[in-house]
């Protein structure tokens, strides 16, 4: 397919509507733009004024000189056909529309207007009743969102633009670091299988990460996404019970659809599912920074036994139940710990495990053959430091040239967080709950299983053409 | 039942096995006494020191020349018994024992003899493998945790020392307050039960919170925990699946059982569950700030169709699903938003709602009469401060006198991060996603439909006394 670099990786930005009024989102969106520190041309559009935040402003977008590859439209839903003319006889390759008032309140006749219109100009739109577009690597805020989100490797694409804002702050809070977010609204022309197609070869997108309230092509989202093996997808769709799917209907205009359809369409597709809003940030994060889990043999290292039960009950509930590792490395665990501790799965290193057992437990369970991956559980004690725990951690992970994930939860105090923010800062993502280590780890697996079975099938089909060049002998 | 005063609110302690080894547990209990401000008289034992941290020290327990409530023993588990029975000579009426090595380890015998020991002397128990006992009210550190919780209304029970004690240092992290923290370890004489029966009395707890790994006698805890109404109770079980409940058998020695035994129990005993250790925070801190929930009909408001969406759905899962609010509530809430929202139920204020629309909305709700609590659902805009939202929601709250419980989800950055701090010190429950706001609300339903229920049965009594009587004449 085409190639969208001109949306998401402009060169150049009209904002038509652009405004002096600070309120408006005319205005919003080019001081983003400028404060984000976008390298590319920003040329504002506005036939009334003829300068905004001291950048020239030009009456019509057919007046600027230059090339102009991504048009923000800003202006109110009855302007905004004549405005993509405009934009279409310019030469402008992707429009970005951002006002509501189309299909999701009644409007389908309008949305198809600008839909017509681009196509036309063979002009590609995203929205309408979009945020924008936020890029880290771009260094581009190209909508009303306040500021770029914490820098990282999810790309994460919303089918809501209240909670893509709110989500970009909170990913300061939280550290979840995202490479783009994409408001992508109304799905007038550019759907989700558009722009998962177009990330899959983003250098900067460790992960695809959807919060979906309903797909219009079904079918072409499986297609797409399933031939997607390179990079993890994964998806919340809300929507899933049924007054929830009525108010998801009137909120995007799009079907929602029962939780079991999407549940098995997202199978089909190879898309690893979110439960919750937390979920989607934990499993993004995990699938962003840590390899599959390709196997299914789960060791959990702890220093309690309380959360190591808790543990257990989330790998059988996540599907991913535990099994006793086998006796060489029972052996070999059973040396770093003293004798009231358990080498069975889960490992207790006990209560008076200190940083330094907790990295030799770690670097033995890589190590072994039998474990595809690690999840460390971690409660504050006096005797351990968990600043040194991280230091611990990171070094294990870092020297695990056998290529296996691991995720870890801590549960503590201040001290606790700031080694929590160290190791997720080098790239292992810690949680404050073990069941939430535990979904997290489940979903490396899930992609894990998604990479084996198309492994599979590209296999069988490399077989089938074998026989056929076989038969013709 | 026999009054637990001196367990829990004890004028005077003796450590026995204090030590002067700043590693030792022995050690850290004198300290963590003093340091909390323990108002109560504090007496170190040990045979072979004279002063510890400033204390004068006896070699016996016999030789404190006054009255002793607790005794905290820190000795190993083989000198226990002897030790118990000088706590028995000198009068003492609790003893809370903090060694392991006793029936988690197989050593029944040896926890048999201990509780024998103590019985004949009319003493309780409380452990063996224990951290010890936390009170807030107390100012009292009567463990070997690092310090006192965040102070607030929720007394927890622990069966885990180790989640105990990390759990702790998160109280300060997550600010949910608590009263006491009461690690209760193997059982051998107090269990569950004798210890949320004293707990219903304590004028500082609002919620009995409880970490459940096994309940040795069922029929007692349902007998005890059902005739609680006055108070919450909310529960966490752990060791639900298959392998879980292997590993909590071996981590306290009691039998686990499974989920679905525990489940009905939990509901035959009118105690919610929670699902998670993040939902037994979310849950407890809900019931020990709001009052139950006394009806079906949940109303939501919301900035954000997408965090709507989430929310109906969660309130579908946790048995509060939505309904459409009567048309008169309608029409008032449809007067303070634009021609765009919707009154229907999640109530959509829309994005441009300012924190005095939410304060009116919310103010409107809590007066009707068809509602019964209200969970209020803010994504951080540019047009809102969450600050100020905060203040028209502790108003709103504050001036609720039909009692009707509210919680609230706040998704944003660090701005929202100090408006969730204010409005949580002033007694509203604050989430960071919608479906943690509905769970806790669901908790405050499932407590309101216990005191129904109770209400009920205790109703129909009387009707069968009124039978009775009329039946005599």
């Amino acid at each position: 397919m085409e190639n969208l670099d001109p949306m998401f990786k402009p060169k150049s930005i009209a904002i038509v509507g652009a405004s002096r009024d600070p309120h408006s989102i005319g205005f919003s969106v080019v001081k983003n733009l400028i404060d984000s520190k976008y390298q590319g041309k920003i040329f504002p559009v506005n036939p009334k004024a003829d300068e905004i935040l001291d950048l020239k402003c030009y009456h019509s977008v057919l007046e600027i000189p230059e090339d102009v590859d991504l048009g923000i439209i800003t202006v109110p839903a009855s302007v905004t056909p004549s405005v993509i003319e405009e934009c279409g006889k310019k030469g402008i390759k992707g429009v970005a529309v951002i006002a509501s008032g189309f299909s999701e309140v009644g409007r389908e006749d309008l949305e198809e207007k600008i839909v017509g219109i681009a196509k036309s100009y063979g002009m590609r739109i995203l929205g309408p009743n979009i945020v924008g577009i936020m890029s880290n690597p771009m260094k581009m805020n190209a909508s009303f969102g306040p500021y770029l989100p914490y820098p990282g490797k999810i790309t994460m694409i919303s089918q809501s633009g209240a909670l893509l804002i709110a989500l970009d702050s909170r990913t300061w809070v939280d550290r979840v670091g995202m490479s783009y977010l994409v408001s992508i609204g109304n799905m007038s022309d550019l759907d989700f299988a558009d722009v998962i197609d177009y990330f899959k070869n983003d250098e900067e997108t460790k992960c695809i990460s959807l919060y979906v309230e309903g797909i219009k092509n079904g079918r072409k989202f499986i297609d797409v996404s399933k031939k997607i093996l390179e990079k993890p997808i994964v998806a919340l769709k809300s929507g899933v019970s049924t007054r929830g799917s009525l108010a998801a209907a009137s909120h995007t205009g799009s079907l929602a659809g029962s939780g079991k359809v999407y549940s098995a369409a997202f199978k089909q597709a190879g898309v690893v599912q979110a439960y919750t809003l937390d979920d989607l940030f934990d499993r993004s994060l995990a699938l962003s920074l840590q390899p599959p889990m390709r196997g299914e043999n789960l060791l959990i290292i702890t220093n309690g036994g309380g959360v190591g039960v808790l543990a257990t009950d989330a790998a059988e509930k996540y599907g991913i139940p535990l099994k006793d590792p086998p006796e060489d490395l029972k052996q070999k665990l059973k040396e770093i710990m003293p004798d009231f501790g358990s080498a069975k799965n889960p490992v207790d290193i006990t209560g008076m495990a200190s940083a330094e057992w907790y990295g030799k437990a770690l670097k033995i369970a890589l190590q072994h053959p039998w474990v595809d991956g690690v999840t460390v559980l971690y409660c504050e004690t006096s005797v351990s430091d968990p600043r040194e725990l991280s230091m611990e951690i990171f070094e294990a992970t870092n020297c695990n040239r056998t290529n296996k994930p691991v995720t870890v939860s801590y549960i503590g105090g201040e001290v606790t967080e700031r080694a929590i923010e160290w190791l997720q800062k080098k790239g292992v993502p810690v949680y404050r709950a073990p069941d939430r280590a535990i979904s997290a780890m489940a979903s490396l697996r899930e992609y894990g299983r998604y990479i084996e079975k198309g492994f599979d099938e590209f296999n069988r089909f490399e077989d089938v053409d074998n026989e056929k060049v076989r038969g013709n002998f």
